[in-house]
């Protein structure tokens, strides 16, 4: 047996900056070395950052990854850190001819071996995701290769994310080449309960691969995803070894205990049990094992409940929009109601009451209270807050054109979103809006109005989990943020007299489990009716959730009718900081 | 020799609409009955509409199609239509146990070939496209059949759209296994010049297969795409033979003089050439040909020119989008400008000039003309108009909060975004937007302002094509519908005192041409200034249309934090009308 400390790198990116993440780089691996690493580890396409949608099309943007990765091996080398190996995804290239079907460039999800100044091997992703928000047939051509490199007398055996979640590929003959470690950088973004599915395969395919596996995850918002880090390592067994925070930044370092490796160098090929051959290609760094050393006492992280998961993705997803967008400040419209009671909170966790503003725009319809438990909500937080009447220019509007029932609600609410946006023009804060899946879901909201602004925190929560976060949020050490008015009292638009949810909406609960099956799980009208819900309820929601949907829909861009469209329009990632160079 | 006369069915289906879509097909059918037609051909997923997007994915819809085409095989047989072979595309599914990384359902865009009541032969698109507007991989798995029928001596092979477009496949073995003509029902959207492309296409493959080809393609706007028919036949030596008409529906019927079929009934396996294996299917519908008859001269239809075509692109893109939504009428702000000049004069087109709804907005920055040209339009046109001077809304709005610069020009825009949403709301208009490609693509435009409504018509046109599509539509015949002065002044947004377009922008002939370059041709930097354009306009365009993409992309959903996040709302097809079963 030989000893190894690994270092994994659960880091956050920015998609597109290409050059501070691999300044990332370099200041990670420095602190792992003096953390005494053998080895450190960093994410599935760290240098570019992760998903780069439709940025790995275009050429310059795949040199400039080549060029960063070359240039950071030797840079490692020339700051002294070249004796510690490093691997790293970024983004590199097929070299093959152009054909129908392919992605331009014939881009590769890659990952390499960074070693004394030199790129020693190179592989990429061999399955690529196609499925819920992964569409990397558009982006990837597939690897075939395994490399396998002995670092002080172990094999190291380095695989990418899907390849551990598909059966056959590079991961099928690990067991066959023989390895003693399989590292696995990842980005693989947050879901709820996806810690335990993550922790039951890695010990599964560990298995299979008859050696110990090491998990390293991304971590941090990025456009509409949330990564949240849980590094893990279990052992040839798949016992849990070893465990990382949840959305935390961390340099994961622990000692292991692994079978020295005695298989001969050189390529070979191998079955990959999914109709492809994979080439192994094993290197050498260094045969003799490390000198005896004292290990450090493994750490395994506590996890968190699954309210405090969601509440700490939110807040990170927030503090990365804003800051890798580069907001300095966020404005929403605080209403005296839950939503932006714990949109509000959520900001002020993320980036600080100091650079929350919040407006009042109470109406002729809004209740004593809609003012009083927003003010209460101001007290307690020391958020900036403004009040802005809007009673006066929903009189100039009527003054002009004639408006009436629904029409006349959503002027309001869109009053309201002109208000902010204007503010936001004004001043540069980011404008979060308070909606949540719930209203969104049935089309229990204002287009251009409540659902005006550039992030929409809550938009994944179900009301009854809103109401839920607000509660665990209250109940952690310190002042409850939140006032209890806004939590107790009944839901209400007030865009008319005495509006209540109810009116248009069945009780939350009832609501809430019943879109859980049709939008999250996706079940027909018999499948919902099969699960007990109420035929009639399940009749009117359909209906709802459809209409919803439909109108959202009806709001695209025009017919397309150039040579190549705007493909790039659709798919370029939102908080890049990659610009053609100027 | 034996004779065919077949009738490719150039029709506009729309997504979703499954009854609807199959009382077509009989209409069709029997049409082609009255005018002798020996066969009809239907496009590619006629059945459920093209393109369906996630709806492919709900097993519902899918079993709704399958249900569907069987019992329109009978409903065709018990209108005393069964004799006439009817070749269709629709939506079915491969029975395939389901893994990671196949699409849910694992469903097939499917081909029948209906005769007799019954379902005689099924196939499916083998090459799935992925690029561009497509994204089939997420969607389908693909087929490996190729049916050949013989119908009145005639060996009809039958292949579905994309695999005309890619090596290898079921179109790679017509030649080995013989066939008299090869069908290929297509869902191919419009760009410009690609009529030139498809017909050197159909030339090529006709040749390589040794036989006659029929294209037929669909027409119609559905969602984001149109479809410009052009449906075509060739010979086997690549010659044109016959051509339908571009954006109109067409029941094209064409005599053809074809080898007799001597291929062996039954099945055999054969080598696509790109690594599968295509199991040819021949079965005999009718052994003798049909008696000698005078044949038909065939039509080729004229091309239209460039001009021509756009325009009639965006005139069946706005009357398609307008009629599959349901909607009646259509509402848009008329500034005396081009832009709204032209969008008013292609909504008349689509629509009649009595459902098109302009709003005159003047504000205290407007010139006289605005006004003036804006009022010549209506007199021209005959469309529906009403003023609505905005100066007092401003004013109330600028009582409450204070705005300076874009703050101030954004929220007069806006102002006007937000009438015509409230008259939208209460009148039950579709609202047209009016920006061009030009301004969109430098952000030249107010977010939830002018880019505000449910369908923007000339998104995709640049400024230059704009001036081009006016002149062009003036020098039709009748009245010019575009009073001169709309084209001829200087653009200016008039957002503030004597502002003009070049305050902010190069001219618009040499913007275009970089825009060409840049967005639609995908260009870099060096490649954009080897191609000669002037180094700092490209840094400062590259800027401008980077930071424009990158705000619009600002305004995206929150954070993924549920099991199944909204994968249904980001790509069902706006126009479908297909429901859960209420």
């Amino acid at each position: 047996m030989a000893q190894l400390r690994i270092a994994l790198a659960q880091t956050n990116p920015v998609v597109g900056d290409i050059a501070g993440n691999a300044d990332m780089l370099v200041e990670w691996t420095r602190r792992a070395a003096e953390r005494g690493a053998h080895l450190v580890v960093f994410p599935e396409m760290f240098l570019t950052g992760y998903p780069a949608e439709d940025l790995v099309l275009r050429s310059s943007f795949v040199e400039a990854s080549i060029t960063a990765l070359s240039k950071t091996a030797t840079r490692l080398a020339d700051e002294g850190l070249g004796d510690l190996p490093v691997v790293v995804g970024y983004l590199d290239r097929a070299d093959l001819a152009p054909r129908v079907g392919q992605p331009k460039g014939a881009p590769l999800d890659a990952v390499a071996l960074l070693h004394e100044g030199r790129v020693v091997t190179k592989s990429a992703k061999h399955h690529l995701p196609n499925y819920g928000v992964f569409d990397e047939y558009r982006y990837f051509v597939r690897g075939d290769r395994l490399p396998i490199f002995r670092l002080h007398g172990v094999d190291v055996a380095v695989a990418v994310c899907e390849d551990l979640w598909q059966d056959g590929g590079p991961v099928s003959v690990v067991a066959e080449a023989g390895a003693g470690l399989l590292v696995v950088p990842n980005g693989s973004p947050y879901e709820t309960n996806k810690d335990d599915v993550r922790l039951e395969l890695c010990a599964r395919r560990a298995r299979e691969a008859g050696c110990a596996l090491a998990y390293v995850n991304m971590v941090g918002g990025q456009d509409e995803l949330v990564f949240d880090g849980d590094s893990l390592i279990v052992d040839a067994s798949g016992e849990l070894v070893a465990r990382a925070p949840q959305f935390e930044e961390d340099l994961f370092v622990t000692d292991l205990e692994l079978p020295e490796g005695t298989g001969e160098l050189g390529e070979s090929r191998h079955d990959a049990h999914d109709g492809t051959v994979i080439t192994v290609e094993r290197v050498l760094l260094s045969a003799a094992p490390v000198e005896p050393y004292e290990p450090e006492a493994p750490v395994v992280a506590e996890r968190l409940d699954d309210l405090a998961e969601i509440y700490k993705a939110l807040v990170l997803g927030v503090r990365d929009y804003v800051r890798k967008n580069g907001f300095q400040s966020v404005i929403l419209g605080l209403s005296g109601g839950i939503d932006s009671a714990l949109v509000a909170t959520i900001a002020a966790d993320a980036v600080g009451p100091e650079r929350v503003h919040v407006v009042l725009m109470p109406s002729r319809y809004s209740s004593d209270h809609s003012i009083t438990d927003a003010e209460e909500l101001v007290r307690r937080q020391g958020v900036d807050s403004q009040v802005v009447p809007i009673a006066d220019i929903v009189s100039a509007f009527e003054k002009e054109i004639e408006l009436h029932g629904l029409a006349a609600e959503n002027l309001q609410a869109r009053v309201r979103g002109m208000l902010l946006m204007s503010l936001s023009n004004e001043h540069g804060h980011l404008v979060l809006t308070t909606g949540n899946k719930s209203e969104l879901a049935t089309g229990y909201s204002t287009l251009y109005g409540d659902s005006a602004g550039g992030f929409a925190p809550i938009k994944d929560v179900l009301k009854s989990v809103v109401w839920k976060l607000a509660e665990w949020r209250n109940a952690q050490p310190g002042q409850p943020p939140i006032p209890e008015n806004s939590i107790t009292k009944e839901p209400s638009a007030e865009l008319r007299p005495d509006q209540r949810d109810t009116d248009s909406l069945p009780p939350y609960e009832v609501l809430d489990r019943l879109l859980r099956d049709y939008v999250e799980r996706d079940m027909g009208r018999d499948e919902l009716v099969a699960a007990d819900h109420d035929p009639e309820l399940v009749t009117q929601i359909i209906r709802l959730v459809d209409l919803a949907e439909y109108k959202r829909r009806q709001y695209p861009p025009g017919p397309k009718i150039t040579p190549k469209n705007f493909g790039r329009d659709r798919r370029l990632p939102i908080t890049t900081r990659w610009r053609e160079r100027l």
